[in-house]
This record gives C-alpha cells, sequence and structure tokens, in this order.
C-alpha cells in the first residue's frame, strides 16, 4: 500500500540542491505502488510543524526535470533547528500529526550537518513516539564539512566556480598591475573549514601561477607572515591574487571580519574580510588594491555548476528513496570514491547519527606547510568534483529556471505556533 | 611596401578584449602584403614609449585564435594617458623615434574613453609633427560609455554575467528569506553611468521579479526613498533584490562609497557601496541582509561572455585593420544598429575627434519614473547585446586560456623614461 512522502530542503541553498530534489521526486514517481503523493515542506521542517504543505504532484515532469538545472532552493529553506524530543514533546506530537493527517510515512530531509542534526531527530519519531517512520537525510552543504562522505553535494559546484573565477581575475589584474592595481583579494565562503577556498588553489597549475596566497581557517592569520607573502610576490610576478575564506581568524579565535550578528543557528554573522585585509595591504604596503567577495554569487551559480557534482546531487536524492523504500532509517546515501584516477564513485549508506552535528576540516596535510596553499594531495582530492561542465538550456540570453506551480495541499489541522 | 604594426591595451580590461586582439592580429597576417610584422605594446602605450615590444609574430596560429576565449588584456593594459603635444613634445618624438626604428606606420589601441583620447592625440603625429601614422582606436569598455557605437565590447558580457548572477542569487534568497536573509545588495561596476546596473534588470521578466530595485548612478540616491522601496519589497514578496552601481551617489555628488583614492587618471577609486548600503538597510529597517561585490569577476567572466559581444569585439578588431591599411587615420570602428527585430549589425567609421573623453550616460527614459528599474526600451536596447552563449573550452574543469611566448622585440634605441 503507498504512503506519501515528505521533502524539504534546509540551510544555505546551493547550485545543485534542486538537482537532488529532482532524484527524490523523480524516484518517488517511478515507485507508484510504494508511494502516492509527494509533498514539499515550504521553507524545511517548518512547512512540516506548520502544515504548510506544498503537493508536488501538481507539478509536471517537465517541471521537475527542470529542477536538475535551477539554482536555489525551489521549495524554501529555513534555519530552523528542532529541539530534543525530550523537552520539546509538542513539537514532535504536531509533527506526527501533521504527518498521520497527510498520510506520510517518508521523510527526506536536504541539508547540512545542522539539518542532518534535525532528520536525526525526526528519524528518531518511530522509536521514541511510536509513529511508523522512515527519515533519511539527502546531503547537500557548499561547505563540504560533512562527514564520511566523499564530498558534499554543492561543494563541487561552488569549487568549479572558485577555481574559474580565480583564474578569471588573476588574469585580469595580471594586465593591470604595471600601473594600477596590485593585489586583489577574492573573499569566499567557509565559515570553519578552508575547503572553497582550497578549491581557488585549483586556479594555478604551474609555480607562482596564481593565487599566490590562500588564507584558511583552519591556520591562524598572522599580519606579518601574510604581508611579507603578499609583498614577496608583487615584487616576484607584479601583482599578488589572495584567495580568503570568511572564516579567517586569528590565533586567539577572533574572526579578521566580524560583522556582530548572528544567524537562527546562534553562528556569527561574518563578511567583510575582503575589504579588511585589503585595508591591511594599503595600510602595511601601500599597494593598489581590488577586492571581491562573491557570496551568495558563488553558491548559486548553475551556469557554471560541475558535472560531477550535478550527477552526484541528483543520484543522492535518487539513492535516499531507494533508502527509505528498503525501510532504512536515520541514514544518509554518501558519495564514496572507489577509485581515484580514474576518478570514479558509488553511493553507500551512512548512519545519520555518525553525521548530524560533525564537521570535516581540511587536513593538514593537505594544507602547504607554510599555510599558504595547497599540496598535491589536496590538488588531486578536489580536481575530480570540478570535472565536466553542464550548462543549463539559455533563453534570452539567460539561464532557464524552472517554474512551478508550488500549489499548497489542503490544510487538515488547527494552525501551530513555531 | 608592407610596414610594420603597433597594437595595444589600455584603460581596465574585460572578458573580450583579447578577442579584439585577436582580430587586429589574424587581420594583419592575411595581408602580409601590407602588414609585417605585428608588435604589441607592453602595457599599452608605455610599450610604445619604453620601446618595450612584444613580437607578435612569434606567436602560433593556434595561440592567436585562443585569445578569443582568454580574458584579461594578454599583452598588459595600463592607465596612462598621454599630455598635449604642445605642452609634452618630448614625448612624442619618442613615439616617432621608436615607430621609426620599428618601421611602425600602424597603430592600434584598444580601449575606452581616456584611451581614445590617448589614440586621438597619436593620430596627430602625421598632420603635427610629419610622421606617416595610421591611427585607429578600437572600441573597449564594461562602461558602454563610449559615444557613436551601438554599445561597448566588454559591456554585453558584464551585462550577460549580472543579469545572470542576479536572476540566480535572487533564487537563492527568494528561498532564505523565510527565516533568514530578506536583502540581497548586488554591487556593480559603473563609474558614471549605469548601464551595467540596468543589466541587472534582465534578470527579472514579470512583474515582482528580481531585481526589486535598482540604484543608478544617474539618479540622486535619496535614503528615504530606497528604504521605503526594500521596505514594501520585504512585505510583498518576502524579500528584496538591490542592484546598486558603485557610482551611485548623493544629490550633492558625493558617492556612498567613497574610498578616498584616485587611480592614474584622478578617478577616485569606489568600491564598498554594497556593505555601505546593507548597513543602511540594517540600521533603518533591521533586516537580515548578505551582498556581494562582484569587482573584477564580473569583467573577468569569459566563461559566461555574450556571443554577440565576442563577435563584436572581434569584428571591430578586424575591421580596424581594414581602416587603417585604407588609409583612415583617427577614426574608430563603431557598431551599428541596424535592426532591432532581429537585431542586426555592421560596423561604421566613426570620427576618433567625436569619441575621447565623451561619456554616455542612460537616457532618462530607459530608466522607470521612479528612479529604480528599466523601461522597456531600455530591455530593448540591452536585451539583444546578452544574447548567445560562446563558452571557452574547458581543461581540467577549468577554462583554457591562451599561452602566449610575449618575446620581446630587440630594443633598438637608448631607454627612456616616464
Amino acid at each position: 500500500m503507498a504512503h506519501n512522502a515528505f521533502y524539504a530542503q534546509s540551510g544555505g541553498v546551493t547550485a545543485v540542491i534542486n538537482a537532488s530534489a529532482c532524484g527524490v521526486i523523480e524516484a518517488c514517481r517511478q515507485a507508484p505502488d510504494q508511494v502516492g503523493t509527494v509533498f514539499a515542506g515550504h521553507n524545511g521542517i517548518i512547512g512540516a510543524l506548520t502544515e504548510d504543505l506544498i503537493d508536488v504532484n501538481q507539478e509536471s515532469d517537465e517541471a521537475i526535470a527542470a529542477l536538475r538545472h535551477t539554482p536555489g532552493g525551489a521549495f524554501g529553506s529555513c534555519r530552523y533547528k528542532l529541539k530534543d524530543i525530550e523537552s520539546h514533546r509538542a513539537q514532535y506530537e504536531r509533527l506526527i500529526e501533521v504527518f498521520k493527517a497527510h498520510n506520510i510515512r517518508y521523510f527526506f530531509y536536504n541539508g547540512g550537518g545542522d539539518s542532518a542534526d534535525t532528520c536525526l531527530k525526526v528519524s528518531q519519531l518511530s522509536e521514541k513516539m511510536g509513529y511508523p517512520l522512515t527519515a533519511i537525510h539527502v546531503p547537500k552543504t557548499v561547505d563540504n564539512d560533512l562527514p564520511i562522505t566523499d564530498n558534499s553535494p554543492g561543494f563541487g559546484s561552488v569549487a568549479k566556480y572558485i577555481a574559474t573565477s580565480t583564474r578569471e581575475a588573476s588574469l585580469d589584474i595580471a594586465s593591470m598591475c604595471a600601473t594600477s592595481t596590485k593585489v586583489f583579494v577574492l573573499e569566499v565562503m567557509g565559515r570553519h573549514a578552508g575547503w572553497i577556498a582550497a578549491a581557488g588553489g585549483l586556479a594555478g597549475e604551474g609555480d607562482g601561477e596564481p593565487p599566490h596566497l590562500i588564507i584558511f581557517p583552519e591556520i591562524a592569520f598572522d599580519r606579518t607572515a601574510v604581508m611579507a607573502r603578499v609583498e614577496e610576490s608583487v615584487k616576484r610576478y607584479g601583482y599578488c591574487v589572495i584567495v580568503v575564506s570568511e572564516g579567517a581568524r586569528y590565533e586567539d579565535g577572533t574572526f579578521l571580519a566580524d560583522a556582530g550578528n548572528t544567524d537562527a543557528f546562534g553562528h556569527r554573522q561574518l563578511g567583510g574580510v575582503a575589504p579588511t585585509l585589503a585595508g591591511m595591504v594599503k595600510q602595511d604596503l601601500g599597494y593598489k588594491y581590488h577586492w571581491a567577495v562573491a557570496d551568495y554569487l558563488q553558491r548559486a551559480a548553475r551556469h557554471l555548476a560541475s558535472k560531477t557534482d550535478v550527477e552526484q546531487a541528483y543520484a543522492v536524492g535518487r539513492e535516499a528513496v531507494k533508502l527509505a523504500l528498503a525501510g532504512k532509517n536515520s541514514m544518509m546515501p554518501a558519495i564514496h570514491r572507489t577509485s581515484e584516477a580514474p576518478y570514479q564513485w558509488d553511493i553507500v549508506a551512512a548512519p545519520l547519527a555518525e553525521i548530524a552535528n560533525q564537521e570535516k576540516f581540511m587536513p593538514r596535510d593537505y594544507i602547504t606547510e607554510d599555510g599558504f596553499g595547497i599540496t598535491a594531495q589536496c590538488r588531486q582530492y578536489l580536481s575530480p568534483l570540478i570535472q565536466g561542465e553542464d550548462f543549463p538550456p539559455f533563453e534570452n540570453g539567460l539561464p532557464k529556471v524552472a517554474k512551478l506551480k508550488l500549489s499548497k495541499a489542503e490544510r487538515k489541522l488547527a494552525p501551530f505556533t513555531l
């Protein structure tokens, strides 16, 4: 007998999270004996709590297929973390009420480490509260900091965007440096882990090719050492390209640029390390600078997605459904690297308890001894993840994106206040 | 009898200035009876003054063809303006000395408005100083502020990049706005003219589609009016996307973000209007924000170049050679729009005296009456310029770029101090 499924997106979105949605939905549509309606939570788990459900069955196959090349989170995402079952039982009772009302027995949550914690808690509904639910986490995060999985879907595309942008902007400043800009600073995402910054390192392939300096959150920021390297680079090559992580921090843990705000998960909202660093360059060395902050552009850049990343994002979506239909509660489809050259991968099931709230940092041996570059091992790890192009269709000069109806399912319950 | 040619790049580079270089060089190679060696000035006109010449004949046809898909300025650009012949005769005598020493009779200068002034002065060498030189300006500027020509090569690609990035980032913030970021600010180039900001407007096609607000340098910044519109947008759509020109300024002409530095042309170095504006949003309305500053990324983004732009950039390069060989001194090949729908264009010769030091601003009727959007006329003008994709070849996941030998021509003269 068919039951219904719930799918939602959580945390910061990516260029390919909708490709995972596409994988989940298409796999469900191909198992009509087991899955009836797919409901998408409007704005993540909040959609489940408030019974704000999108009836995905109303969407055409073409619209669902178009999700594969549409960035952002088509159903709305959220930064909202469930508290413990023990102390916040009412929230979980509400979830069960909603799931029951809509005959939902499959739960797919598409997110990163914080969201995996929410999915883990939901996966305990059957054991702790007796509601028969199979909950599967679908991995996604540009930060690439999920453990176990070879990489996190979303990361490969950001990595390709940052490596490409670094290469392109480096050619620009190289042309200008004789009489104008000498230092270019590109700020990239990665609050705690320097994976995205490391990807900037792929831009240069030969000795002395930019970027000349990568500033990782894993390596304490030492202004004197950084400035010495900047000066050396300008003297040697005529210019200096720096890729800096938004999470760059001093020895004592203070961020270089701390806007002082916190998000809903309690993380401090960062931003502005590029201008901060550029200001230091001006002050200490007097060089003319330019700086860029890619911000959302990097994680929304579906036009330059990695084909490998798109395929993996889609595959973890499909695999999540397979796991759910096999009754594997509290699992996450993880990417497993089966061969290095040629890069080959398959998908394995990983227990969610080993994933939630864990962060995978850059191994020290992925960073050069001086702390300013990536090693051959790092390059070997990263390079396969940016391989291949998967350009979206263009119309009128711009990427086409999915147009969904987003019809809401009829509400059956009383309102619920978060 | 064949004479030699000098080609150089000047001012801020673009994603397609090397496509113009490719056009110039290929056209010269196809006229061996008239053009012997092409010398490229290393770093623009400075290369001519200091006899720092690259012997382009040493480059293979393949390398020259690859210039078509390589961003930045392959021969080095400069921000250096020639003074008047009357007051700085020594510089012009030096130019003649260098041109004579290398049998240079054709001069191609690839740049924007400031560079057109330099080219204009060089074009006076024959009349005022009796040296038989034909000087042609090859148009280029992302700012799209050159007069006469339908558009400036380089602009169409930035426009496509900004429109695409705005669309992509808008999908990102639309997903996040329920519980997180409400306002996204994208800062774009365009010091005095709002063409690039206007291109952001192409991202949205239907009513209410982002961007919700464009801030042009042509319209005095009114904080109260802007904040009212931001609030209205957040209330109506849940979020607000703003595209702001780096040249945004108050009624009295003060820039919103004035770093206080000036470049070699005496222009103030701008940057940081996005964080400034985001700060105002936080202060006045309390919304959570994100901001991005694309900076060099936008004008170096060859991976997303407009096919129309690449073709035009290449064509003006070829046409410049045609004009030079026909003895048309002091001209610029300009793009002429011969048909609106379908967009068709050809190239006409425009007198340099009518181009140098002129800036073409957005016509007032290209901006909506409220000052915050683009009109149908503007859309009709801009849209053809971003049509078509011309993806570069990729290798190892990254765009391939031209690798030039950049062999220097032997020096024949004593050094010269600028």
